[in-house]
Order: structure tokens, then sequence, then C-alpha cells
């Protein structure tokens, strides 16, 4: 079931009969780098990184209440989080699913901001921020995306810096809230034994009438190259934390081509440095890569890069290793016996990944805020093909747009 | 830094300097399988299933505030769990630290448990217990344990079954508390950028001045054979979920010994399944296996086993396929050089895994709680050998012991 209610707010419900538990996830697409927007009446407005985590957490506090206590009381297991390009906010629950979807409705759309309230939070926001910071993972993370980016604000954390958790106002919360949190922008996937009908009246009744004007995102000027080709911070480790990341020059967009670029990347890298491929067999073989190797692909509307990250020794020569084995990769080109095998896998994958109410609301939410169709992975799947992937990987693994980003023992 | 306090709580510090989040967790030797046992006068008690999950919930509450609460205050985030073996309690934090840790000896050394309190939570965990068993992973886990194990209280999860949640009273938690929650059975782990006599000495001033008797547990008695060497259940999914279990006969034990089983049942497990072996390749490229396919080792004071699990269209044959790949692997027998290979890795990601001061303490906790030196694990893995490793696949993967457990779908 899919509708959309007189203020514009999308309503998805995937009913799960035989399951008593039951997940409601509501979402919006605007996240940590939207720092710069025409607000609704067509004003530019700047807000500080992290404004819109910030938000988030304000929202946490309710009206009159906080709102992991309201959940807390009606048995709902309740989160939110704030990622680059999007907001979410989620239960679940085996009882009161009708009184929760009020509470999660409610509390999105009638906050209470504040001078003195906004003030009241600022030390636990900057404790999360330094908490993170503290992370190997999150810190190599963010090296990475300095040295790939110039200007998108993807060079930061969705929490900011501290220095600008300290920096952020009552005024710059609520402008972001006046510009994005509107039901036209909203998106609510419930998935569960539930009626659909009831849940779209539901949602119907808890959301004003119509919708206010929108703000609109102001384009980041990203140059088309890296930022650094390779970048180095020190930290207490007992082995180097490395990356390498390779940049798209633009994004790869959204809808159904991001899908298809996000599958072919996803394929290539997979044959390149997963852990059943050739070339990660000789990597490890010759002991170049561990158990703490990964590969992953991030894309959004501004950006897509592949990454691999390792804890050599020595970074330099993993590096050139991993460049080695890329342009040995490139030049034995795609072989379709693998990818027949990759393709596989990953509709097997998938299968298996979507069955309890809350995976399935959380999925097809996050698919909605890339504007793709939630269902269309699995059949476009089966139409990628090799000269794409290789392609694709070819494109992907250009030398001339990577960078390195090295967390080196302090020790 | 290791010690005892006078009450016989044992308290170890790891410093890392350079990290501004410090991590303190405090454990016992006492979870969910623990439903027999003498008190501290010799009595013996009997418990529902779940009654130490419902005792850590409990303890939550605290005695006037919510113990979230006064974390929050704080800024440290802080959570708990109940396992089969041990109960755990833990926060992190950027500030406060002493505060904080002040708040963790004191809510879980001054508890206040009566009906009226006990009765208030009973909603709250029938929830939580009914929204773990609506996921497909955990229930076909338990399924496993049910077809492995006749008598130990594995079959039933750490939460106990909604029938034990209803059934569990003051009296039983307070049983559990009076027997277990003895300073000299609690393990205390502190690592961050801190003095290790200030913590200590901390410890020793929050902690009483002795500690009073113990309880006893009381063996369970298990046959030395599966319970049902086929189990099933259906459920709302797309695919069967269908695990396979091989148990040991008995428990490898705790320890030096335990950990070496361990370690060597990794490896085996790893050459059999992993992703970088040769029969998993095999297996991917008949397309037996997915990318939903894993496996594991779990093991305790009481129990050993293995486990692979895998979303198959038809349970059977993925049965016979896995179970031929074994009897292939043991014929085969295993390769020096690939034994070389997993243990470079496992080292290299034994290194990445315990920078952060939060990861570092949790490790610690659990293998001091498994009564393991903490550090043995990175010397003994270069002592395992391939005859070790060889005699202990063919002890574990034998036929006569192993048992299946299939979600079938309902839908």
């Amino acid at each position: 079931f899919r509708g959309l209610t007189d203020s514009g707010m999308e309503v998805i419900v995937a009913p799960r009969p035989g399951f008593s538990t039951a997940s409601a996830h509501l979402g919006l697409r605007f996240g940590s780098v939207h720092t710069r927007f025409l607000d609704d009446s067509g004003e530019e407005v700047s807000v500080p990184d992290g404004s819109a985590h910030y938000l988030e957490h304000k929202l946490f506090e309710g009206k009159e209440e906080k709102v992991f206590d309201r959940f807390g009381r009606l048995g709902a297991q309740f989160n939110g989080g704030t990622g680059f390009h999007t907001t979410t906010y989620y239960f679940s629950t085996s009882r009161n699913f009708t009184e929760s979807l009020d509470v999660l409705l409610d509390f999105v759309l009638n906050p209470l901001i504040t001078e003195e309230r906004v003030e009241k939070e600022r030390g636990i926001i900057e404790q999360e921020v330094r908490m993170y910071e503290d992370d190997p993972g999150f810190r190599s993370h963010f090296l990475l995306h300095r040295a790939l980016y110039s200007n998108l604000r993807l060079r930061v954390s969705p929490g900011g810096r501290v220095s600008d958790v300290k920096a952020i106002t009552a005024a710059d919360i609520q402008a972001c809230y006046d510009a994005f949190y509107s039901p036209s922008s909203l998106c609510l996937v419930v998935s569960g034994d539930l009626n659909p009908d009831e849940i779209f009246e539901q949602a119907q009744l808890l959301t004003p009438a119509e919708s206010g004007a929108m703000g609109q995102f102001l384009p980041v000027d990203e140059p088309e190259v890296v930022a650094e080709p390779w970048l180095e911070e020190e930290f207490p480790l007992a082995r180097s934390r490395t990356l390498i990341g390779w940049r798209e020059s633009v994004s790869p967009g959204t809808g159904e081509l991001g899908l298809r670029r996000r599958l072919a990347a996803h394929f290539a890298l997979d044959m390149l440095f997963g852990l059943s491929g050739r070339s990660h067999a000789d990597l490890y073989d010759r002991g170049v890569v561990d158990d703490s190797f990964g590969h992953h692909y991030s894309d959004g509307p501004d950006h897509g890069y592949a990454a691999v990250v390792g804890s050599p020794e020595n970074p330099e020569s993993f590096v050139r290793e991993i460049k080695n084995a890329a342009t040995t990769f490139l030049a034995r080109g795609v072989k379709g016996k693998n990818l027949e095998r990759l393709k596989r896998a990953a509709l097997g994958g998938l299968a298996g990944s979507l069955e309890s109410p809350s995976a399935l609301a959380s999925a097809l939410l996050g698919s909605r805020l890339r504007d793709e169709d939630p269902f269309a992975a699995r059949s476009l799947i089966s139409t990628v093909t090799c000269e794409e992937v290789d392609a694709c990987a070819r494109e992907l693994l250009d030398p001339a747009r990577s960078a390195v980003a090295v967390l080196r023992p302090s020790l």
C-alpha cells in the first residue's frame, strides 16, 4: 500500500502477517550536509555543521515529556539517526502500536525549540561528538572524506565538530526545522501484521491539512578531483589504519540510474576485493591483507566513492599492493561466470535480509529517501551486464581520482 | 594493573593514553542458565528461566532514580546485558568518569527489589521477549539449541519465554541477587587515559569491607548426544532459515584449555566454511551457499558447538551438501599453509580490534569471566598445530552429534 496524505506525506504500509512486532520508520530528505539553503521565504540561510543532528536531539526532548520516556511507557523501542542526506525516527513494538505511531508523528510535527532548551542539550551532544572522535574507525573514515572532497559537508561527521556544537543556536535549529520538517518532505513506512487503511487514516488525521512552503538546498561547488592525495593523522593505535578511496568525478545520481551504478560498483568491488575473489586470495596469501580488511561503496545525491580499509604495519606498501591488484584486475577484465555467481549470491542475501518488519520498513524507507523504487534492486540485479561492471570498474578505479587516509600509530 | 579489593572484587585497569573517552565494564559469572543453585545458606533454590535478565532490568530501575537517567545527566552512555553465563554493566564517557564509576558500583551493589517494583517492570520485559521472538535469526538460533541440548538452559533465550516472565517473582530475583551479586564474584575492567591507583582506590572505597557467602550452581545433567536430530518450526519467511549444529560431547572447559580448543575449532571451521577456503568456493560456485551463509563456534563452561546457517530454498539438499563438504574436508586433512595464513589473519584482526577503551575493556572482561588470561590468545595462536586442528575437526564434525534446525516458510 502506498498513498499521500492531504498534506503530501508519503505513507507506505508493507503488511507482514504472522509477526507480533510492528515497526514504523519516519524519515525526511534533510541531513547533515544541508548547511546552506533558501528558507521557505527565499532567504539564504547558512548553519554550522551538525545542526541537523542537534535538531534531532532537540526533537527527542519533546514538548512536555522526553520522547524516550513516552515510548518506554508504551513498551516500544525507539531511536533516531541523522545521516548525510536524511534524518530518520523509528520504533518497533509488539503492543500499543497505534499509540506509538501517535507519539512518533506528534513529536516530529510539534516540537518546542527555545534558547534555554537548546542550551541544556549542548553538553550532552559535545560529549557524544567527543566519543565518536575517539573511535579509530570513525576518525579514519572522515579523514578519507577530507582527502576526497574539498567542499562537500561529507568532510565532517553528521554530529559536527565540538566547535560546531558550541556555535549552534536555537535560531539555526529553528531555521532547519521550518525549512525542511514539512509533511510533504516526510515519508512514513510501516510494516507488521496491520491494516493498511487504518494506518493511512491515522496518518491522515495526525498530519496537518496542508503543507507549508519548503526550503531549497543550495548546491555546493565541488571540484571533480580529490582534495588531498595523501592525508595522515596520528592516533594511539598499535597498527596503522589505512584507507584508500576512489571517488567518482560526479555523483552517480539518484533513482534507477544511481541504483544501477551502485549495483555495478558493488559487483566490481566484490570481484576485486571480495573474500571469494582471486585477487583477495592472492593478497591474503601474501599477507598484504588480513581479517581486518574490508571494502565498501558509498553514494548519495552529491557523491560516490569506493574505499578499502586495512590495518597494515606499512601503509605505503599496502597502498602500492592494493593499487597493483586493481591494475591487474582491470587488465584481466570482468568474467561472466564470476558475475553470475555474485548476482546469485546477492539475490540470496537480499531474500534473507528483509524478513522482520523492522528490517523491511528500514530498507523501504531508505529506498524512498533515495527516490528509488523499493523493489527495483531485485529485478535490476539480473539485468546488470559484464560490460557495465567492467566499464564501471574502469571509471571508478582511476588512480588519478584516488586518495589515501592513514591513522598512524603515535604510541 | 590488576588487583583485588578487600572484599574480593577483581579490578583491572588498562591505560589507554591519548583517548578522551574512558570506559568501565563490570561483570559477574552469573547468567541465564543458572536457574538451579544452592543459596548462601546451602538451601536449594530453583528459579524460572529469564530470572537473571529480569534482575538486570530491576537493577536498571535504581533505588531512587532510573540508572539511565543518572548516567544521562553525567553524559555517559550506559548499557547492560545478560548472557548465558555472565551479566555485564558498562558505560563510556568523555567526562565525569569518577562520578559515573560511582553510579555503576552503587546501583549494582545497592538495589531495591520489592514486589511492587518487580510487577511494574513485567509488561516491558514481556514485550522485549516477544520482540526477540519475532526475529528469525533469534528464533532459529534457539531452535538449534533445543535440537542440540536436552536439559541445558541454553535451550531458552536469556530473557526467558513470555510464560517465564509472567511467573518470575520478587523472591526469585532477590534469591539470585543474594546468591551471586557479591563483590567477590564481580570483576571491574576500566580502560582510558586514567590513573590505575586512583581507580583502584575508588573501587576499594565503593565496595563493602567484606564479601558475604556465595551461592553455588547446581550442575545440569545433560546427555552426551543431541536432543533431536531434526527440528522444524514454521515462520512467515520467503526462504527457509536452516542451521546445522555439531555439539561437543562435553564442554571444552574454561581457562587456557577452553581457549586452545576454541582457537582450533575456529581455524578448522574457517578452513571448511570460511570465505577464502576451497570448500566454500566450491559450494558458492554451485549455488549451495550465498551471501546469507555463515558459521560460528560457541562455547561456555557447560557446552561447545559449531554451527552453520543458510537460507536455502531446499533445506534437505542444503544439509546434504554441507555434510558432504565436511566429509570431503576431513578426508583431505588440514594443510599447514592454510593454517599459517589463517593464523596471520587472526593476529592481524586481533591487533585491529582492541584499539578503543570500550572495545578493550569489553574484551578483557570477557576473558576474565571465562577465567582466561586476557592476553593469552595472542601467544597461543602461534602454538596451535596442524595436528591439533585436524583432531579438533574430526571430533567436532562427527555426524552422530549433529542436529538440524529449520525455520520453514509458512507464507
